[in-house]
């Protein structure tokens, strides 16, 4: 190798050693404002103590990277390969998910122990293999996998604070205010597509998930886009017209859910105790806050998502539908950044799809059933996550990530 | 009208009133082995009673024809509009689902003269309209109605004789029997398809269903797909091979199915009793019978078809795939007659989809979520019922349709 | 043996035949106004179709009898032994009981074909053998087991048929219709009852339960019961101050179930649909009728029945002071014939009480724990059947039964 | 008052401070070893945090006493009324029982600040107000009912530390070691007493709690109590007999808990993993240990006692014969300080009871249904908490609590 590409390897793995230490930092800041009891619990099966996150997030470069990379590999705590593990039957046994909160040990010390052995051994493995390779792959697959489990702390967290009587507050930062994140988006109108064979998938040579995968055709037919998101503003009026009582609005299942849960309001949504009728307050992260009408409509679920759509008269998108118009983009305020958007499309492998091979392989594929796809980013989504091609997934109910309405329409006008 | 026009247009009414007498003949020729004490029985919450089925196919006719075409309409019975609705939140109220089989009244007598009061007002208003608008569309429609639960009424029976420790023959009659259906269908291969913009939906002058329109472009990758359906034999060799104890076969939803169920072979085999080990039987319309190789794996649900494709280093054809090798269809047997068969498409609206209006607008749209389509037919479809572009559709853990496995592949070789 | 005790065993037998034949009869007769589709089906886990109860009674005889004293037996149907066994592990599988209803075969037919079986057996074996020993036992404990099961077919048919919108009829027959059987009882008072050790339990020559025995003794203190049983008058006063809305007069798991099913009413109470506030029909065995107030209230849980009886500054009686006054019994009216009493006691062996044994002797002891007991019996228990020392019992929260509340008070006033 | 009555009375209002100090500290005691995340987690709905202990047994003496009978009363926190509110319906609303385990906020550091305020807002008060009247009974109570709390904290936590699969230990206190308290306890042998007429129930000055009132008359039959408890030797014989297969020795209901929870042994004990087949371990608050033969068998569900008293040819005593053979005790070695004994009686009142009035009077009586009556007390039982008319109870699943069997007969030899 001439001294020159050394070099630039050599300014390649500082800087992946860099972006390593500083997602890494990122997930301890977000834990800062919290308690050990805070990190300790879990308030539904779908969410996990942010101590389990904190934990699982260095269970992933313990056992993907240095377990199999670094000479004379000593398990940090042989338990933790089982307790930390999520879902990778292929690495054996898994704590129960819906038992998470119950592990009071390892406590959070303990934990953040353990984070700091796994730094000082992935920073001595990256220092000495440089950042190339399937090491290399590893590692930012790692990052990735923790920025999207630092996302999962903040909705987690988020929905263990509401369930408090007190609704504490988890702190006032500011860089994750959703009302900062976003201003108002102006009046709404309808961006057109014409028909088109697509590519859709990822292209290029930064990271993407194998799920983003292979770049592939699709023929899409005329639509239009709205120019921005549905506000909460929007989405009173749709409460106001009696959305949540007409069964017509709803799919069958939807209607289901909501009359088992008898809802009414958004799952954040409540109304003010001290106020006259009609005035609403809704749950946040600076703890209970008056609602803001301006802003995006969140924390919605799809069979919300596509009542909402069938009132006002439109639908919701598919994800090439969407793909295609963020790549084109003009005209359309929001893509990233305020919540995710949820598409009409069942998360779904792309023709060819081909998931990697052992444990690491579990990543995605096995996921891809009765699940919708969500398209863009929240504002607690970290900078420089997401992309057009990017494909986030939940159930048809869930509700407790920052998952928001974008409208479509079929034809171009 | 020439006398030409009113002659054809009065041979076609008569066929309408031929057609009409036909298909609800054979609703009661299905229900004719059956006791009443068989036909009040409901086995499942997703399954209904034969009598149900009977007195629900009359409804369709007295609540979307007669009560809205026939002057001075009087109802058979006032509670039979509540009882006998199935989900048509526009037309009221319904009597739940899972207690369909507490209605011992009305006797099947009276659900018998049920249909004949409504046989008898349709043939009326049928012989004064004639075949042609609305009503005649809507006529269709119920027959179409119709055929469907014939079908649901064999599988319902055959689900509730399966539960029965005695395993009762439905009857002898070889019009539906399996094996008589299907001959072996010689060794499997693989035909290939190029890459297309494929026109997907019906076309043409005949009956669809709302979910088979509009027709519209799809791009289509290359593909392969097997000349055969997967045979009893085929899945033997799947589950002698462990596959119903390997998760990395599975999607993860699937595998807790299978684990929370300690699922181990499909729905209605059984290691025969008297048999040396290793010999399987399987309940039919018939009872119980040895299985037979030959004949293609049936009663599957979504995730042992994804599973079984998954071990077989192959996948299911998405639902645009199977449509359009079907139309060319050189050298594909088993497409209809055999069982329906799993596509990877989650049941959604075609672009432009347009539910009809009223409560008849929610025979299919609002089912649109969290559903598989089902293409093909199976040995208990009505004939002339199915078609290419005819979309079934289940959930993915539904086994009690007689669904199987036609294998696709990407790539054209 | 003389020829008078001959000819005095020779009438004993043959009174044994007769009340066989009798008890046997009137089951039938009790089936008689209903359908074979009434017959087969079952509204919950807790009540069985009535052809199970057909089926079950005559089990009882082929299993503990015929099986064991007709020489060369053989069954009537090898499965039936299976099928129609209730809850004894000492005979064997049990078909599962919330599956019951799924039994259309054998049919109705098939069933009424193998009473007709078991009686001719039984018949010839009782003329063969005369009235004494074991044999006979176990005829009486069959028949008394049946009588039982009398009660249980019309209890559960209610159940059933209150489950139909239509809300039908079972019959008009009189001699079930719970309005001729109790008349007003007149206005309450309060019967008082010294200290006292008194024997508990059955006493004398005649058949009782295992249960009932052995005959000890309980030191009661002073108390008293009142004159007559709770109307429908004194309950609606109960739910008009508010009862089913104040936690403070009901059992901690009592107030949890009332909020659980949001209950506001006794189990066959509703609004009448077609009249004024504030007026209330009862479903019965003729169908909805106009609530009666001066009919004795009945199908109340234990729950409710002790928070009544708070409400109304009292307390329910335990079964050895209901026993005790029913021993004497002045003054107090409706202890028989109207309902079954709810007791305060929980359902307990006597001390020294010792289980048949074999599989019989599964007959009472193992449903000993969380059940309470009911003195009396109710207008739908035949005639003959109960006695003061009489052990009914039911778990907590069972309102299918003709239960109702007698007060008590501690002290003599 | 003379000088020397008030010398009386203020010394006992002093003992009374002490006493309080002392309970007090000795809950503090408990949760000492223990971290933040420790006090915080719920590991089952019965079950409640540590944290939720100390601050409900603060709420007790502030809403019940403090807030009457203080003058000025504020207080501490406006929102901990409902947040540590057990079961009082009378003091209003109550924060749901299974999410107790989410209340992060408030702190571990803000209920210790809690219990401060009302610990020095208590001792003002009764340095005022002395030691007599209701004031001090309801002091008094309040104590009893932080002991009874005390014993719930040791069990709960256990529970806790039981789902953790690194099997912690609470701590390596020799106080709370079950093996240090038990010695073995020699052969066993009966005890036999006559029959009698019994006075049961408390009787004296000192303090019991209501439902040991009135003292009341019992007639007791003949019957024999065993010298010590059964051991784990002893049980380990009934489950080497296929003690949990044989559904002949379990109560009905009993039998469909072992079946649906598939149990084979106690709550707490293991196959040892690293040992030969038939070595058992138990989990202690000292974490896993080797099985101590010798020890009494505890952690044991009603239904496991009453099947292994058939076993064993005998039964459980009714709580009567207890209470009766502890007054006399000649000969009856563990009554008190191994683990608790459950009886065959149902929780049930004593003839004339009555409950305090206001939201006080719910501590007992709502809760006198489907519970079984346990008496003596356990190793982590307070010194002086029980006595001989100490009437414990649970439901019969239970198997969280230190629980035992001591074997009864009828009869006497």
């Amino acid at each position: 190798m001439s001294a020159q590409a050394d070099h630039a390897t050599s300014a390649q793995a500082a800087l992946l050693r860099q972006r390593y230490c500083s997602v890494r930092e990122r997930t301890e800041a977000i834990a800062a404002p919290l308690s050990a009891e805070d990190c300790c619990a879990q308030s539904m099966p779908d969410a996990s103590p942010v101590k389990w996150h904190l934990a699982h997030t260095a269970w992933f470069f313990e056992t993907f990277i240095l377990e199999r990379y670094l000479p004379g590999f000593r398990a940090f705590h042989p338990a933790f390969r089982m307790l930390f593990n999520s879902y990778y039957n292929g690495v054996g046994e898994k704590h129960p998910r819906p038992q998470r909160g119950l592990l009071t040990r390892p406590s959070l010390a303990e934990v953040t122990a353990y984070r700091r052995s796994v730094d000082e051994r992935m920073l001595a493995l990256l220092a000495r293999t440089g950042a190339a390779g399937e090491l290399a792959a590893l590692t930012e697959l790692g990052l990735q996998h923790e920025q999207q489990h630092q996302e999962l702390m903040l909705t987690d967290v988020k929905h263990l604070l509401s369930m408090n009587p007190l609704k504490p507050a988890y702190a006032d930062a500011p860089s994750i205010r959703y009302d900062a994140a976003e201003p108002d988006a102006g009046a709404p109108g309808w961006v057109a597509f014409d028909a088109r064979i697509a590519g859709i998938g990822h292209e290029g040579a930064g990271f993407c998930f194998d799920n983003e995968l292979p770049r592939h055709r699709q023929f899409i037919e005329p639509f239009m886009l709205a120019s921005r998101l549905v506000t909460n503003r929007d989405y009173l009026a749709f409460i106001d017209a009696g959305g949540y009582r007409n069964p017509a609005l709803w799919l069958s299942e939807g209607w289901d859910w909501v009359c088992a849960d008898q809802l009414a309001q958004p799952l954040y949504w409540r109304h003010a105790a001290s106020a006259s009728t009609g005035k609403w307050e809704e749950f946040t992260l600076q703890g209970m806050q008056p609602l803001d009408a301006r802003l995006p409509a969140t924390h919605l679920s799809y069979f919300e998502a596509d009542a909402y759509a069938r009132w006002a008269g439109a639908r919701l998108p598919t994800e090439a539908e969407w793909e295609c118009a963020a790549m084109a983009s003009t005209g359309l305020a929001q893509l990233f950044g305020a919540c995710w958007q949820w598409t009409s499309s069942s998360y779904a492998p792309y023709p060819g799809y081909v998931a990697a091979a052992g444990a690491v392989g579990e990543y995605n594929g096995k996921f891809m059933v009765n699940q919708y796809v969500l398209r863009g980013s929240s504002y607690v989504t970290p900078a420089g996550h997401a992309r057009a091609s990017y494909r986030n997934f939940f159930p048809a109910a869930a509700r407790w990530q920052c998952s928001g309405i974008r409208l479509a329409t079929s034809g171009n006008g």
